[in-house]
């Protein structure tokens, strides 16, 4: 394979069977068991891709595309071996097209480097979802974050797909205009398929506007009811909230512990706002409003940059406040998502299940949304510390499936959620796995994942 | 097949072949040639759905499932005969979740239906195509609308559905959040797919909080041009625009005519802005401003809700007032979108054809989104004035294509924009054929619709 895959690339340093390559490519930054490729190739073009499909198809060797590594649900494993693709070469904003809001990248373009890039143009690409992730890695997991109750998730921001299929055949998906219904959204098809019915070279981005100012505030609740109940009238007075989290009392304890802060623990709404200057004052005067008749006990804001991340320094440092506590930990973190009104319910509920467990971790949600987290830092190797989480694990998500949740708002399947998603989408797993099968006969494609291939029938 | 089908709903009133009823299921309100089914269903309950597909599949009969017959591009033909499903009696609000901003509707609740619902919960269904169409045909055409800009078009607001497949069987995808990344994103595969994947039984939309105020303004321009760019500058700086239209002179002319009434005969914007009480007020002072700096002759906007209508009406009345200038015409209309940048130099183009083509038409622009309309009375029965249309819209779409746009912005491919469809997705029509066969083995779901069927393989 070595040989063969020398000859496409012709260039030693871009085909590696290097240890430790291969260890950096045998997962993402989960909390799932290791695997090493058979051997990592470093792609720099389009035709370069087509040409190792080609190949990877010929001999029946599987492949997986890789980005910046920060999965973690399992994406990257390569369970059954096979090819790593690394996407890391291919980094390149292609063209921006200011007056249309919209930039063409190649994957391995990180947010960060893609945000850098905008600025000149006063424009953003709005999906953020904490880490430095690929465009490709965040199309390739329907990606959110923070953003998402303003902005949504990467299938809303992403208009069009350069896609190389289970055959090596190069195709274009979607195009540079804002709407468009001609013919089968395989865009959105592609999104969140998590590298298992082609293979992004290409990614069209639709862009949004910097707005002129940005107010950031924090309300404090009682209960963690009370803070839900309080996001629920700001979705429905329509007012345009740009983010807004909740955090508890805990979480917020564990950050004083760990920062030294005196921030007050109590389950807090973290909001922000943006527009003109003069619509985000109104805004969040009409904000602080509904917190207060919702009986919040306290309210801040700030318009200023410095003091913006100060006042949401609490929710900023939870994850690391509670990874950090300990040396050695790595983040893992559950990702359900519930209709709007069972998320304080589900908070609840998971903070009860922490107690039980035995297990301390932060509990974040976006709560314009009906996802959270409950985040923690574990020793990976410790086989009675995961088997609590797994356990943990599994009654949030039977919770969330009980309540009309879905099994990962944002995180994805991989190879973490596989059993998880055969509960939920029992009906429509064979439909999945008819697609699968009619764009990627022979299972090339990052195989393992999503969900195991059997043979499927439809009369 | 008279007999089997009224075994499966008996009931005489819902198995039709009375030629009204079939000459009514032909074809939409669209400018092509009509066919009749051999038989018209209208189902009651998602059961007799499922039983009506097992026995088409059985003997291979089409099926064309039919909502308000709203369609303009010829969704609704039964190319090659078959049964014309009909869901008028399939209209029921399921449930309504207020609090996750979640119901759940069949597929045959209209629009304005669903918005009347609703009002008591201050809540409301964004999208408006402008006809009154059922949400079961806006799902399967990803319909949007003057909305768009701001709040997406069907496959932002779909959160999933319930559909019978190809051999009957019944599967739900997406569900009842606003966020998911489990598996394959089937309900955007299934929006947009003219019917021909699955058969909806039951939507889930996402709701909108009715916004405590909206405020309308239209400005004038001397040219298309000067308006386009103040319609980017808007987008541009991020103030969150509800609607934006894009009338040129000569369709105001029109509706002058027709209506008797004296709007100013220039390239005009049309905006909406709604949010908080104050917001809005900020809003419109912002966006008076901008349209000022980008020099706008004339500005105007209104809070009333009768006076918005009033100074919307050129706007609203454009359509009308092109079909209705002679009797017995139909509306047909052209449905391009280009990247925003384009919008301007397009609808010049566009103008000049008419002029060249001799043909009366409005002009009607989704500046927001970069889609827009020449819009025609016509006899559909003059093959000449039909040819120039073809002629006209042929340019119309190549013109689009060449300033890297769609030929369909929102009306869909049916039957009349197949020929255009090969040419825009020429890379990866291949990839809707093999997920079509994998799904629909037989090609009984809305036959000789988006494509042509045929052999097709991957290595």
């Amino acid at each position: 394979m070595y040989e063969d895959l020398l000859a496409i690339l012709e260039d030693t340093e871009r085909v590696s069977v290097n240890e430790t390559v291969l260890e950096h490519h045998s997962g993402g930054t989960d909390y799932l068991e290791r695997k090493k490729p058979d051997i990592v190739v470093f792609p720099k073009t389009e035709q370069e891709v087509v040409e190792i499909v080609k190949y990877a198809s010929s001999k029946k060797i599987p492949i997986i595309p890789f980005g910046a590594g920060s999965s973690i649900e399992g994406h990257l494993m390569p369970v059954f071996g096979g090819i790593s693709m690394d996407f890391t070469l291919m980094n390149e904003v292609t063209s921006v097209y200011p007056d249309d809001f919209v930039v063409k990248v190649q994957p391995g373009v990180t947010r960060m480097q893609l945000n850098k890039h905008l600025k000149k143009y006063g424009l953003f690409f709005p999906i953020d979802p904490g880490a430095d992730a690929t465009v490709g890695g965040m199309a390739a997991t329907n990606a959110s974050g923070t953003n998402a109750v303003k902005f949504g998730t990467m299938k809303h921001n992403v208009l069009g797909l350069q896609v190389v299929m289970a055959d090596g055949s190069l195709i274009s998906t979607g195009g540079e205009t804002i709407k468009s219904s001609a013919g089968y959204n395989l865009t959105e098809l592609l999104i969140g398929s998590e590298g298992t019915l082609g293979i992004f070279t290409e990614i069209t981005l639709k862009l949004t506007g910097i707005p002129e100012a940005t107010v950031v505030a924090k309300a404090a609740f009682e209960t963690v009811e009370e803070a839900g109940k309080a996001a629920e009238l700001v979705l429905q007075s329509g007012v345009g909230i740009g983010k807004m989290e909740l955090v508890d009392a805990a979480t917020i304890q564990a950050v004083n512990e760990f920062k030294g802060t005196d921030f007050k623990e109590t389950p807090t709404l973290f909001l922000e706002y943006n527009g003109t200057a003069e619509a985000t004052k109104q805004g969040i005067t009409f904000i602080k409003e509904l917190m207060e008749d919702s009986g919040s006990t306290h309210f801040e804001f700030e318009n200023d940059s410095i003091k913006r991340a100060q006042l949401w320094e609490a929710r900023h440092q939870a994850a690391l406040a509670i990874v950090g506590r300990k040396p050695n930990r790595k983040l893992v973190s559950t990702d359900v998502c519930v209709p709007i009104s069972q998320l304080a319910l589900s908070i609840a509920y998971t903070r009860k299940l922490l107690e039980e467990y035995e297990m301390d971790g932060a509990i974040l949600g976006h709560v314009g949304d009906g996802n959270f987290h409950a985040v923690f830092g574990l020793n990976t190797e410790d086989e009675e510390e995961m088997a609590r989480f797994h356990a943990l694990n599994e009654k949030v998500v039977t919770f969330a499936l009980e309540h009309r949740g879905t099994c990962t708002g944002e995180h994805g399947i991989g190879v973490g959620k596989m059993k998880f998603l055969k509960e939920e989408r029992a009906t429509s797993l064979k439909m999945m796995k008819l697609i699968k099968r009619s764009l990627d006969p022979e299972n090339i494609l990052n195989p393992g994942k999503i969900f195991e291939m059997e043979e499927v029938t439809i009369e």
